[in-house]
């Protein structure tokens, strides 16, 4: 519906922060253009051949031949309560001290994202996150109508030492600290870069010292292909200040929209009140057994392979293809390259083009909180065959050339 | 956790709408005892032997087979988006003008609720409810910090007349009036009544001449055993201030957890962007292809005879057990009986007493905003066996009788 054609009849009635928002588009609405004969770089869509099909259905009829009367009842079975003990197992082995009582299940890391949200922030309240950063979580903090600060990444992740400077003025200043710090630490999305050791060490001192809650969203966390794991931050913290929150989206599939948020017990009972509403009993169920009985880590591992190829097989053409001058983040594991392209070409304005030539991609802007990223776009080396990259990066290259020829 | 153990370390972090609650239940936790060797008549739980666990298996690998690609993806492929279309088209034979861009599929109907209040409601803001009314949506309006103010229900359904006196007095006064008005006017849950056309019709008139939304909860419509359909409120209307709210708990499982938001274009686009998060596609296609291919109509026309016979069977064991002075309603539908104890017993005091006999029941206080309710309890015929049953209400008789006794 377009604005013109809105009657504005109900706007009286809706809260200041949806006023606040009227016309703007919402989560799922991302600036990008559907070109069905391009390649599409665009979203980090995990490969359809990846996703475990049969062995979903296999653990369906398991958990319903084991679990006739409780399956499918409002509750769920025992296999639903296995999967919050995979998950407390899981984040166990990331070093973190936690156990059944510290996991909520939700339906997604957004929707894990948005409780946890809706527990801690009013409207006013102030957010820090890095810029750029993913676009789901800017609109979704536009809803609870907050002051959005972004900080810069580099190749050590979120500049630390600018969110520290900033934490300092304030202080010195009078002014609002953060409530949140939204941050993705490890393979970032969009950028892929992770936070180093240290900076993890400051970021909690930091958040310590000035009072504030940090929430690590850790999506991509498990699908590392070089270097060693970094401890998450809820591992390194000891004043139970971090909420974590996670998915299984891109282990398992987008589509069975399960994640889970982390927290120190106090927070999460929050958070759970905050939450209302039942769970998906039959996804959970079936994810139990499939985590449990199935080949869940086995998968996953496999998953690393392919990605890690498909990761090389992307920065190798872009080496190949792209003009000087284009710079380019090298991830360690994640879905994502980061691209600044040269002469500071507008990516927003380059897209209809590059469609043109035969790819894809999101322009940058649409990840910062503010105005800046007009020259940055996301390309995501997830879901496409290595013939489509090819034919994708060169298209990209080709729209980059034709417009740098015009400047 | 007991309130003494809590350490209170981010309290001043929540927002008001959380630290108002601190200590307080969450949603999920109903003031019942759990008592093994007793009859539950607790909750609105389907009988188990209800449940299409086969067909939804079935359904699965069809989707599976014809989706291969986008099933589990980002998005879901045709099924989940046919459950969009049956849903409108279930709504239209309900009289209801609508197409699939008024309808948003949500993770069942508190999730509905849940995001229509995110888009409504401000902590201070009034809402008008039934009293008594599902404890599960007072829960959830507890999340937002607003004050409730409930009206009484009789054989015709929630007490218009006293909603329009209150109205009235407000405008007068000067004071506010509600933004929201939640009923469930259809086999309500927990009295099983329903609201007469003329009451629907005047309640409607309310809300234009008051400016207020009229949030429509009907879980428990599609299941009449007696008498002729009212229209929704929702058909009735031609203004567009009834927003819909409903599930597929009742007709297919609540392990599925999928219900929807029906809405004036205008609201439902402010309620889809507070909603954030993307869908359970893998339900959603599953349950697409069950209502589309699947014996879902027939099913539910099985469950309304199953559900008949056990409406009756505990209307006729009431008649025959309880002490004089009980009284309860007789609802056309639904899963629920209202029960008002003679001699204003305590049904909370009561309740260990009819555990010990060999039932076990929801206290009516739970229902209400204030402290009404305490010589009322609710009963759910939904789920327990003819001998169950018999056995249940004998208990809850022989627990009455002999508190009685003791008057």
């Amino acid at each position: 519906m377009s604005d013109d054609e809105r009657s504005g009849a109900f706007d009286h009635l809706f809260t200041a922060a949806v006023r606040d928002g009227l016309g703007e588009e919402g989560y799922g609405s991302w600036r990008s253009i559907d070109e069905p004969d391009a390649v599409s770089l665009s979203f980090g869509f995990p490969y359809p051949e990846s996703f475990p099909h049969d062995e979903l259905v296999a653990a369906a009829e398991a958990v319903f031949e084991e679990e006739r009367d409780t399956a499918l009842q409002y509750g769920g079975g025992d296999y639903a309560d296995r999967l919050v003990e995979v998950v407390a197992e899981r984040e166990r082995d990331r070093g973190i001290d936690c156990g059944t009582e510290n996991v909520l299940l939700t339906n997604g890391a957004t929707h894990a994202i948005d409780v946890v949200c809706h527990t801690f922030l009013e409207r006013g309240d102030e957010v820090f996150v890095e810029a750029p950063t993913f676009m789901g979580t800017l609109k979704l903090l536009g809803n609870y109508g907050v002051e959005i600060t972004g900080f810069g990444n580099d190749a050590d992740g979120l500049r630390v030492d600018a969110v520290a400077d900033e934490l300092e003025r304030r202080e010195e200043a009078g002014e609002t600290p953060p409530k949140l710090l939204y941050t993705i630490p490890t393979f970032q999305n969009p950028t892929g870069t992770t936070l180093s050791r240290e900076r993890r060490e400051r970021l909690l001192d930091l958040a310590e010292a000035h009072d504030f809650v940090i929430v690590e969203d850790d999506a991509y966390g498990a699908l590392r292909y070089h270097g060693e794991d970094l401890p998450p931050l809820a591992a390194l913290d000891e004043s139970g200040r971090v909420v974590r929150t996670n998915t299984f989206s891109k282990t398992i599939a987008p589509g069975v929209r399960s994640g889970w948020v982390l927290a120190d017990e106090e927070i999460l009972e929050e958070v759970t009140r905050m939450r209302a509403g039942g769970a998906n009993t039959f996804t959970q169920g079936v994810l139990g057994r499939y985590c449990t009985e199935g080949p869940f880590e086995e998968n996953v591992a496999e998953l690393r392979g392919r990605y890690a190829e498909r990761r090389d097989h992307m920065l190798d053409r872009l080496e190949e293809h792209m003009p000087p001058g284009t710079d380019w983040t090298e991830p360690d594991g994640g879905f994502f390259v980061w691209v600044t392209l040269p002469e500071g070409i507008d990516t927003d304005e380059l897209l209809p083009r590059a469609a043109e030539e035969g790819v894809t991609y999101l322009p940058g802007e649409q990840f910062f909180p503010d105005d800046r990223g007009e020259d940055c776009l996301r390309l995501s080396f997830s879901h496409v065959s290595h013939e489509e990259m090819e034919r994708g990066i060169e298209a990209l290259a080709r729209a980059t050339r034709s417009r740098m020829a015009e400047h």
